[in-house]
Parts: structure tokens; sequence; C-alpha cells
């Protein structure tokens, strides 16, 4: 059992039942989601010790969001409880070649007000393994950005290990302030980075033709670097994926085999799924193993419905061992 | 058929299904509903000509509202589309000694930055016989303050009569204005009120110690004034209310019978849907069936499950002659 | 155990969940419903042998409305399936002062068809102890008006005694008949009838002024009949009802207590459930215990969804001896 | 935006949820579909002025037929309410291998009653851009095919383009008429054209061995006919088709891109969805992109629940230009 | 914020929903709930630290069930997970005159089975304030009852309050063991006792004619007990029941108001959520609070759907005051 | 029409709704089913006179499977309801790669204490057809065995066709027997065994290394033994499987088609479908026929949610005549 700290906005998640479309349902599924938070899920699925850092409203809804992490096995003792609202996103399932559609509605959600200085850093951290940080954090507002760094600058000073979903989404990013003023310090602060060369150079404000050399751009620019990971995914249609993944060191590069999924039950958090897995597999295996386990988690994802994976250390396994895929358990 | 143009904010409504706490629930009946659109509905339904005037996120939820208004039977040719978020209130039912709880997360909805200079006020009015208004919208910007001010005096111009729910909520009124700034001006253009004493308080700031001298007071200070109603509510438990109204001119009062309700499907919008009857009422008929008719209206709302009506004006008329009460019709 | 045969229309009931209107409602709870099914359904609740006779469409539809009697108990063995359609209702349940609504869609089902002849009378009436009729089928077309003869010679033939609740609706005999011309020669043919004044007045064009005298009357005019039962119910509304009944033979008259319900969960079926408590307490018990038995049966209907009473002698008895009302059975 | 008539039945669409079956069911899904009403709910999805023309009962469910409409876009205000049964249909969806099943309960509906006389065809038809028929319309009663030929005419004289579906089915046709009897002289006032070779023999009584025979002989046939389409569809099972079509004028043909649809959400309307796509195209642009479009939106309808298609433009649009297949838009 | 330990059964709970009997459902709500653990969940809500203490089977629903604990606020650390059964109770509701009725199959659970040497008795009790137990754990097996006996003495070593519901029910008690052989060794190290006279009479095998002599002779029997506490309800019917309760010490009585309930949502916790507010009012408040916000708890549960209570202290302290009872809080 | 007995063991089945895990549900689809039912089940849909014999609980809920069972056309007049508990199965749906999986809470339900001399063996064997039996019964309990095996004896002296489906599973077999102490025994009396070469060697301790063997030495050692079948079933995913079946006399081998299975919706219960329609297919045709017949029946059973099929003998027609596949039938 691995101790690790996730941060990131909670959101409440409603969506049709079914294949509805938004204009003609009556009725929205309701749950709670978030990048990071999805990632700690996965981990304390697998027995870790996850503390996520994040901030509800101190109303009925913000505490039954903080009550659904605790359910999955979160640890909430250190999550804040503000004035204001909580984010909201309106999800819309796709399906063959009708595409998944997500509508935000998260602009001055309290967690955007976050303050660094009300948390308990010395508690919180210590004895941490690990820091899972996603690059939607900073990209809501400068208390975020804050917030963030100031986690990251307090893991780097007691040596733990710093995970990072760059995650680069353009319709964020609307408090003044450009990804590549604000990423790089964070991205330096980080060993271990999940990252496409779009990613990259939005982050970086660059200009790399492929993933090969923004890759390589990286791990001179950050020395402090140790793992560049990159999902590959193909889009055959809403229903019908295919999903691999790489992880690269300094040295070496690792795959994962190609999943084939279909048909599709839930797309959303399988990159946070993977995220999961690979931070599971590299606290305790080897980079092979962490690949290939993060990938398997990544797969598994898509047949779950909701934001978070709920799937055991022994289902992942099988996958990754490839036995009795299909067949019924008694 | 009357003319009549309500306006004002239509939320997205998301309410558990039975009594189900917002803490337990996992699922969310979707509906639209806000005041004065609950009346204009109301109105609709008996075959009137009703244009609700407000404004619309332009994206798939802001559709799917203007489409239910839509489908309610309201014109809703005039009603804006914008960039922005859509008010949402969240409502968990109670039940007998239990209250019922709503959660708004309404501020800075795309109605907020309504802009009356958008709308096409000759098209809009020509040939209305009735404005509907309540004391929520003035209360949630400046731009809807001016919007409604900006109604009321072309309304005036018309010669039509102007109907408005001072509807008083302390929470709202939060741009920075107190009500007696903005109330009495459009008080001063307004025909028929529906009000209580803590209303004509907050509104105008005075300290009447009774419904019967905030009235006399209310009629002495708006000479444009020629109603004013009243219902009132006895709370046995969430589950069972008695309910009655009058209603006053300058000369006369009439008093509606009494109903004992219980048990209660849905109390919200019951006053939005005696308002509507009373509207009715006055435009086709006289004063003391008006009060019948709005009260019989108000009732029947507690039976009907959503923010709206629903019901026919020969159900009501039903009510009103007190016959078949609770036979099965076939 | 005795053997009774029914004979009637089961049609499709389709409902909104919960109290929604049809205006409003997305789906639509699916069941199987007839008034005089409804009564052999409770009489196989408490184990007596009870055949079904009527005809469904040979389609999914049909098959399921036959299996789902089956599945209540019902001997189905002498149903016929035909070409055709099955009678469809719609039922819109109400609340507090709002009515229930039904709206049907039976015209020209299969059963309308039906021919006496296609039925194997010697081994349906083999043994059997009781018939049971309604004043509904002979409403609905000369066939059923024939069909319903028919059996009624037959038992009469055979000293089995017959059932018949009168049912008078006015909005069914649409097939030229008037019920005066049809129902005299089945009521000579009656031993039990369940009947008000306004019942006896339709179907004999009398004009009784009261109960007590159309109850001589018929008396009077039907040699063979022995018992006229009739239920009084008040409707306080929707929601609240309070009911009680009789029994009258030519020498005395029996009383049932008065129940007190609210808040009722589904009215339909109440009187098919006192008319299945009432024929099995004649057939097996004195009749006190009859109208007793009967009564309670119609109560608890009140509290069961759907048009069947689904409760057990045992459930029934409890009621009738006033023990443990409202307690939790463990 | 163009303005479009349509003309038709809209019936009660009843169907179990997912892939329930009949004899299972307990819960029916409730929607309003009719194949011309789905080609008009399209277009006014696209933004288009659609008025439909039919006849609705004048009780509960016929005005929330009526609603359902106005909901999806659809002007109702010429819709007639008369007294009488709305059509029903029971959609059992299939799965695999196993073939989803429709029971109809169309007969003797209002519908099939319906007088041309009681519209207003001068406010109709003024300024209209297209008319849209079925075949199904004339096979429903000899009103129904009045009707229609009436439409036509008037459409005709104002030199308004006709399109039409031909869609034989031979289960309807049941009031005395052959197709060949009533069709041809649809058929000669229609300018567009959607059928197959069957379609043409069914309703010309002829025996063309191929499509192109038909195609010549209908082009030679009727001096009017400009265009005629056809979709290809290959069943590989319930769950998993492909789908083309062509469209071809007197000189030209043009081909459509083929889909690989699986799983299909749900089949029903995608033809409807489709004529509503080419209708669209050949308005406002060129043949060969309305044969893209209309398949297109055919291709997209198989992932939307219901009969009708909710789809905007522009992800018609994205379809076409084969953008973003299968990713998440935020 | 006390520290408060509760043992005993959670099982699984499973029912039809609204008020459809077994015999008719297809369908049933999932949830846990168990006499004591709903106490503590109670208690939970009011941000006290409650352990509870129990056995589940580690399979996925075993973890599911603890996991539910754990959302509700219970500090579930020190559940065991062992090979077995988790116990099932599948609860009808009932109305108006018909009984709920609950069949249980929790023969054999996991919990029954449950070895006291498996916990950590000194971490468990270190700063506990309180102890809950009912007389439901020691009739389930002879492992129960000494299992509950070392809590006892645990607690009453370290001078912890120990609060024990004697809920004796004769359908339990299968092991062997006559209740008076194993309960007076309980209440001898209890301080505060939830009883009726028929418990104590079956508790300690004596015939007390009230509850006024039983509790003189507990009061005489044991020393260390400082309070007795009894609800009484009357019961209407399903739907209606009126409640109270009163609180002896050895000098004093205290009485709470009397509520009227109707219509009743979900009977099952009330008397656990009576217990919780009693043990919240003991341990921070005096006598007449505690049986006043025990019972206004109590009441409130009336309302809500589940096991257990879900009501924050507010709302129960708003209840205790009488304040605005029925109406909507925004 | 054949008469057919089966007998065994049917169980509560609880199931999440869609694809939800257990961790996340919060409500249970509700079946009865068991492999021998399931097997009844599809004979009686295609018309056969099916007996199934067991023992449920005599409580609510055993009625409801008795008449879930009666509503599925099975006879149940020889079913004993005893005091006990009914076992129950809980069913997690897979998807994709993630497997479906079934917790059992089956063990020392009413069935396993069943005693064969409570049954009527005259009136039940008494002109029947055959008897199916599965390997799963006698695994249960001593009790069990005994009844299948005093089946089997009656059944052979008789001269009814014994069709067995050895069904192994190692989790059951707990009572302290070995298979092959009692499956021999049984299989001597069974004409037609359904059985891999894993059955074979589980059952009659032996190691074959192929089909083909296994059939070798099971021809060989059963002289009453005419035909043994075997399904292939390649599993690509949860979602995707490919079936296929062979039937082998001692002369000659009869091979199935091969069906592409996807997207499946419900797995279970497919062998009982194919052991159906095989017995059908022999009873009433060919060879070659009946292996056709049996495995289309399991091919469409993967599309029909449940334990069982509920598909006419003409629906199993068309598949097997490769008609129509995935087309709408209207």
């Amino acid at each position: 059992m691995k101790k690790i700290v996730s941060l990131g906005e909670v959101m409440l998640r409603l969506s049709p039942p079914s294949n509805e479309r938004f204009f003609q349902t009556h009725q929205l599924q309701m749950e709670f989601g978030g990048s990071e938070a999805n990632v700690g899920t996965a981990l304390a699925f697998w027995e870790h010790h996850v503390i996520h850092l994040t901030t509800f409203p101190n109303h009925e809804i913000g505490k039954a969001a903080a009550a659904c992490l605790r359910k999955n096995g979160i640890d909430t003792q250190f999550i804040q409880f503000e004035e204001g609202r909580i984010g909201v996103y309106f999800l819309e399932q796709g399906a063959i070649q009708r595409s998944s559609k997500i509508l935000y509605d998260r602009a001055d959600s309290v967690f955007t007000k976050v303050d660094y200085k009300n948390f308990n850093w010395e508690e919180i951290l210590e004895g941490t393994d690990a820091v899972h940080w996603s690059g939607i954090t900073p990209a809501l507002s400068q208390e975020c950005a804050d917030f963030t760094l100031h986690v990251l600058k307090e893991a780097n000073k007691r040596n733990i290990t710093v995970f990072g979903d760059l995650n680069y989404r353009s319709n964020l990013w609307n408090y003044g302030k450009k990804p590549h003023e604000i990423m790089p310090n964070l991205m330096a602060l980080t060993h271990v980075m999940i990252a496409s060369d779009r990613d990259f150079n939005n982050c970086l404000n660059t200009e790399f033709d492929d993933f090969e050399s923004a890759k390589a751009g990286a791990f001179n620019k950050f020395e402090n670097l140790k793992y560049i990971t990159k999902t590959n995914r193909t889009s055959i249609s809403s229903s019908h994926n295919r999903i691999s993944a790489s992880l690269s060191s300094r040295e070496n590069i690792y795959h994962s085999r190609e999943y084939d999924l279909t048909p599709i039950v839930d797309r959303v958090g399988t990159g946070d799924a993977f995220a999961g897995g690979l931070i599971h597999g590299l606290l305790t295996n080897e980079p092979q193993f962490a690949i290939e386990f993060g990938m398997a988690a990544g797969a598994l994802k898509h047949s779950v419905p909701g934001d978070v994976l709920l799937c055991s250390e022994e289902e992942i396994l099988e996958i990754v061992a490839g036995e009795s895929i299909g067949k019924i358990k008694r």
C-alpha cells in the first residue's frame, strides 16, 4: 500500500439514460467525477491510501460529492467546504457515428477559489509516495495554478514522485494566462508526464512535428523528468475504438498491447483509469508491467458506466494475462 | 382568446425521484420552470396566445428549454439565444414534517444579461391584452430590472393591463440595489398586484402591521392600481396544506373558498397557477369568478408533478363547481 | 376450493408512473385488467379453481395477456385466440382534488366478436359452483350479449349460482340496443346481484327513487334473485374515500363496517375485489361474514397498484378481524 | 429557410425498454411518430418552416401528440382535432439475429377519416417551397387518398416541388382499392420520388426486373418527374447494417458513400431521416451534396432513440465531412 | 464530537418500488441497513466519530455494503471480511390498511460467525464515549452473544456509557438459548435501555403487567441502569401513525411531544433514528432535550426512504423548535 | 405436442440494470431462472406440455417464482412448497473485455432438501415423452442426487427418453460426494447427453485427451446412450462470441452452422435454450434438423434479457432458414 495525493476539481456529472439526446431526455443520471479524482479512485480501489484535495460547496450536494469519493475509498478528510457552487458537466453518450457531447457549466465553482494556505501540508504529505496533478487544474484560475505549484514544490522538497497528466484543453484557460506562462514551472517539478506532442506544443509554446521530437525536447528541457507516456487511440466510431500506449524513459521505450473495444459503454475517464494503472505499476513494479497494467485498466474502463473504473487489481491482472476474456465468472 | 406577454427566467429544474434526499439519490428528474413562464403556461393551456420573453443559452439544453415551453403552448418566437449558462435549481421534495428544499445555482445565467433593446417591442406588444411580471426578475441584475421597467412602460403606453407578482425573496437582490430603489417604479406601472404585507414592506421599505393597512397604503400610493390579491396558506405539514385567497378592489373584497390539500404531490408553482387563474378570470369574467378560478387552479397544481399546471379550463371549472371531486372520469 | 367461471373482456392497461399526466409522461406502466377477470383473479388467489372465458388477439400482446392471467392463478385453457385487436384503456391516476381519468380505446376488439359456440360448455361448466358476469359484457356488442345469455342459461340448467355485477356505464351500449332490451333476461337468470338503484333504473328502464324501493322492485320482479349487494362510497377527494357495503336477502340486511382510506394508491378494481370477496364469502360462509370479507377485500385493493387484488385470504381475514392494522409483519 | 408542408398520420409509439420482448415487459416507452412527420421534424430541426397536416383525437393523448410535434419545431396550427382514436404501433427492438417487430393497431384512427375540405389550403400553401407525402397515406382509406390527391393538385397549381416516398406496404391497402388504382395519379404530380423497383412494380402493377429498368420506365411514364432516389441496405444482423444511396436525374446518377452501422440503437425512422436530408439538400444545394447529406442524416438516425432524428445541420455536416467521427465533443 | 462504537449485522435490503407487492414486482431497490448501524449512521450525520463493528462477506456485495456505511460517514476500518453470505431482508412497503411485510433470509450469514478475538479492542475503544448494542445481536448465534458480552465488559472497564435497545424479536433466538439465559448479563452492563414492558418480560422471563412496574423492576434489578426510554406508537394505518416517547431516570420522567405522521414514506429504521437522537441528546445535553431530539429524529425518519435517517442536526433542531414545518426552504 | 418433465432448482436472479457493477448499483432487476426450468420454458413456448418439478419456499417470493414459471407456460401443479429459503444468484453483466460475474447464494435452499417421495410419480410420468435433468441437481445435496436418480429410474421403467446436461461445476459438489460417485449411475439411465470432454472427465474421473476419445468412451460405457451433443463457443469478448454445435450418434455426426453474435444482450441461459431446441428437434424431427434448431435457439437467446428464451417456434425456424435476419417484421 502506497500513499498517494491527488488534487483537482470534482464535478457533478449529469447524463441522460441510454443513448438519449439532451433534447429528448426527461431524466439525468447523477454522478460525480473529475480527472484527478478518477485517477485517485482507481488507486484507492487497489488498496492504496489516497488523499484527494479539493473544495466543495458546503451544501447538501457538496456533501454528497464528498460522500461519493469516500464511498469509493478516497480519504476525504482534507477536503474543504466553502460557500459557492459545484462545477457541473452534462454528458450525452454518443453511439455509432454520433459523437458524445459534453457541455461544461463549471465557471466560478468553489474550487476555482481554492486557497492552498487552508490545507495542512505537513500532515497531508507525510509519508506520501506520489502526487498526481493534471493540466486541467492550472487552467481554471490563478488560485488553482498557485495551488498546483505549491503542492508540487512541497512534494519535490520531500522527494515525492510527481505524476502529471498535461491534458491540454483549449476551452479552459480563460483567466488571462496562457498555458506556456504557467505550465513549464509545473512540468519542471514533475517526474512522470502523460502527454502527446500536441500537449507539449500547447504547454511549451513549441512546434514539434511529432511525438518523438517532442519527447526528446521534453527530456532535454526538464531534468527531473523520468518517464513520458502516451496513449494512442483509433476511433472507428463512438462505439468502437482501438487503444494502446507507450512508456518512454530516457533510455527505453515500452509498448503495451492494443485493445479492440466494441461496443463502448462509457469512454469518459478511460485516460484517467490508464493514468491510475500506470502510477500503480510504476510505484510497485517494472516499466513494462506498468504500461500493460495501465492500458488494461484503461481498456476495462470502457465497459464501466460512470467516470471511475471500479475494477479490482485482480480483474486488471486477468486482462493483462489475457485470461478468461469474456467468460462468465461464477 | 387573449394575448398575454410574460417575462422572466426559465431554469433547469432537477429533482430526485419520489421522496429521495439529495444525499442518497442517483437520478434527477429534468424539467424546466420559472415563476412567470409557469403563469404563462397555465394561460396557454386555456387557449390564450401567450408570448414568453426570456434568454436561453444557445446550446442543446437551452434549445430543449425553449422546446419545452413550445410544447406547453407558449409562443417562443421572441426568445433570445446567447452564449452563457442556464440557471439551475435543485429541488428536494419534502414529506410529512420534512421541508422541501431548493438549492439555487442561478448566478450569472444568460438571462441576467438580458438586453431589452434586442426585442421587437412593436411586434411583441401589438394587440396584447395583458403583461405579467414578477419581483424575481428585477432582483436578478440591473439589466433585468431595466428590462422589466421597459416592458412595463411600453405596456402602459398601449393601455395594456399589467399584472405583477411582487414575490419578494431576500436571497436574491445581490447586485447592489435594494428592492425599494427599484420596485416602486415598477409597481406604479402595475394594475393588479399579487402581494402580502411582507412583500409590500420589503418592496416599499415600509412597516405596515398587517395586510389591511398595507393594502390601504398601496391603493393610496399607486393610482393605477386596481386590484390586490393575496393567498393564505396554512402548513399543517409538507404533505398537508390549506389554502384560500382574497381579491381586493378599492371598493370590494372577494374571497375564495378554502381547499384542504393532502397528500401534496408538488407544491412548487402553485402560486403561479393561482396567478394564471386569476389573470384568466379577470381578463374574461367578474372578480368573484376570478378569485375562485385562480384558487381552484392553485389547488389543482398541488396534484401535478413539475413546475406547471397542465390542467384544462374544463378541469378548473369542475373544481370551481365542486363537481365530481375524486370520481374517476371515464 | 370451489370452481368458478368468470367471463368478460381483459384490456391492456397503460398508465403513467406516479401522478404524471398524459400530457407530460414519456412512459406507461403496462398491465392487463378487466372487471370480471379482476374478480376471478381475487378468487384464484384464495385457492379457488377459476376459469376465465375471453378472446385475445393471436399476437404477442394477446399471448402476454393470457400469460398474465395464468400467472395470477387463472385457468386460461379455454381462452380463444383470434385475429384482431386488444381493447386498451389509458389510466391517469388522480390525486387530491384532481380526478383520475380513463380513456378507452376498446371499440372493435376481438372480444366484441366472441362466439359462444366456440367454447366447450360441457367441460367448462362441469362441477362449477358459480358463474360471474358483469353488465359491461352485454353492453359491448350483440355477440357479447348473446355470449352472456348463453352462459347464464347453461349455468341455470346445471343449478350453478350466478353472480352478476350490473355495473351500468352509459358510454358503452353503442351497438343499437338499449340496456332494458337486454339486461332483464340476464338478470332473471342471476341469483346474486351487485347493483345500486341507478343500475336498476338504467337496466330496467324504471324510475325508483331510492335503493330500498329499487331493491324491493327487483326482488319482486326476479324470482331467482336471492341477494342484492351495494357499496357506499364517499369521495372526500381522489386520495381519500370512505367505503362500506350492505348485503340484502329477501328477509335480512347485513352491513359491513366502514373503512377510511387515505392516501389511496389505486382505486381501479376495488369494486371487483369487493365482488370477489363477496362471492368467496357466500360460497363458503354466512352472509354477515361474506359482506365483511368482501368489504375488507375492497378496502385492501385501494393499497395495491394495478387492476387486481393480489392479497391472500389470511391478509383479508386479518383486516376483517381488525388485527395488526398498520403493523410491520416480520 | 424554406417552407415545407408534410402530411400523414402520426401514431402513438409504444416500445419496451432496452431489448425486452413484449411478453416480458411491464413498461412501455411512449413517443409519437409517423413517416411523413418524421421527415418534417428532421427539416424543422434544420430551421425550416414545416407545417404538418394531420388529424388527432380531441382528447389528452391527441393533444400530447400535437404538443410533441410542436416541441420538435413543427408548425401545428393546421392540425385538426376530432372525435376518434389515435393509431398505435407497438415496437419491440430486435438485437443480433432477432428481428425488430412492429404490431400495428391503427385501423379506424381519426386520421383515416380526414376531410381535405377542413383545411385552409390558401394559407397553408402560401409561399410553400415543397410538399412531402408518402405512399402510406393513400393506403389507409379513400378519404386519405383523396386528401393526398387534393394536396398534390394544389401544390402543382402553385409550382411547389412535390416529394413522395412510395413506401409500399402490403399489409395496408385494406379499403378495397389496389395501389395501381390510386398511386399513378399521385406519382404523376410528384417531382422527386423515393422508390425501389419493388415499389414501382407494386404501385404501377408492372414487372420490372431491376431498379435500372424501373427507373427508366418511371422517367418515361411521368413527365414531371425530375429525380428518383433509392437506398441500399445490407442487413448483417438487427444490430449491424450497411447503407448507401443513389440519386438519379434523367441525365446523371449521384452516389453517396456507404456507412457501416453497429451497434444500431434504433432503426425506425432512418429512411425518413434520409428523406428529410435529401429534401434539405435538393432545396438548398446540388444533387451530390443532397445525396450525401441525406445519407449522413439517415446514418445518424441509427444512433438516436425514437422515431425522429433530432440532429442539427452542423452535426450532419460533420458526418458528411467525415470529421471527428467518434470523438468526444466538449 | 463524541466517539461512539456501534455493533451489529448490516443486511442487504431489497424492496419493490412504490407500493408494489412482491408478487407483482420486477425490480428491487437495493440498500443496506441494520438496526445498530442505522443508529450509528444517524450519529455520524451529526458529526460524531462512529465506528461500526460487523462482518461482511469478502465479495463485491460485501464491499459495497461497507462502502455504503463509509459513504454515510461511518468509520469502517475495523469491519471484518470473511467467506460467507450476507444477510438479506426483503421489504414490501404497506399502505393504508395493508401492512408492510419483511421476509428475512439472514440465517448463517457471515456475521453470525463473528469472533470477538479478531477485533483490536484497545484501538477501537480508546477515547470512546458510548457503545450502542441491540437485542438483535445476541439473538443471532452464540458467537454473536459472546461478541456482545465482550464489548460490554470492555466498555464497562473503561467507564464508557452503554446504550442498549432490547428490541426483542421472537422469530430470532433459534440457536438453542432463551433470551433470559443471555440478556440479563448484557443488561447488567448497560446504562441506558430502550425497552417496553414486553421487552423486559421476554428478556427477563418476568410477567410485569405494565411499563411502570417493569421499569421499577428493571431499576431495582440493574444497579448500573440510569435511564429507561420507551416509544409509544398508535397505528391508525400503515400510512398514518402517531408517536411520542418518554425517558425515565430513577427520579424523573421526561415526555416528548406527540407527532402525527401521514402519509408515511418509510417506517423502517424510525426506532433507530429515535435511538440515535436520544444518544446524541444524552451525550451532549439535558434529558428533556434528549427525549425531544430523539423523538424529532424518529418522526423525521418516517419521511426518508431507506433504513437510515440522513438528516442534519440543524434539520432535527428545527423540528424540535417547531419552526417552518412544511415550508419550502430556499 | 409432447409431454416433457424437467426437474431442478429455480433461483431468484438479481442483476443491476445496463452494465452497472454491483459496487455502484442501487437497483436490481428481479427474475427467476434455473438451468432445467429454462430448458422447460423454451419447450413450453413451443406448445409442449412441460411439467417442472422443484421445491419453493411457502412465502410470497416462492409463490411469485412459481407464478413466473406458470406465466411462461410451465405446468406448476406438482411443485412443492416448504419452509425455507429460495436460492439466489446475483448477476453482473459484463461488456467488452470485462467478464460477467455471478455470485451464488444458494446454499441450504429448500430445494436441497427435496424428498422424491412427496411427488406423485404415476401422475407426473403418465404419457411423458421425455425427461430432462442436469448435473447441477445431483451436485447440490444427497437429497437432490437421490431425487434425480429416482426420476431417471422411473423414466427408464416407462421407456421415456432421458436427456441430461452434464454441466459440471466445480464450486458445487460440497456435500461430501465426488461427481464420479454419483454421476455414472445417472448417466447410465440417460439417452441423450449434452457434454464436453471436460464434463466427461469430471463426471467419470477419466482423463480423455479430447472430445472424440471422450465420446467414444461414453458410447462404450453407456449402452443406453444414443446421442452426445456439444457446443463450441469462441469468446472474442464478453460482447462478442461465436457458437456452433455438433450432435453425434453412434454412427453419424451432425454439425450446425456457426453464429457470430455481437453485441450480446444476455448470455445466461443460452446453453439451456440450445438444450431445449435440441430436445424439441429430436422429439419431433431428424437429427440434422435438431442440431440446427437447437443452435438457432441458443443463438437467439443471446438477444433476450433474462434467463429464458421467450421465442416462438416460428422465430427459431426463420433463423434456421436464414430468412429475414435483421429485417423489421411488421
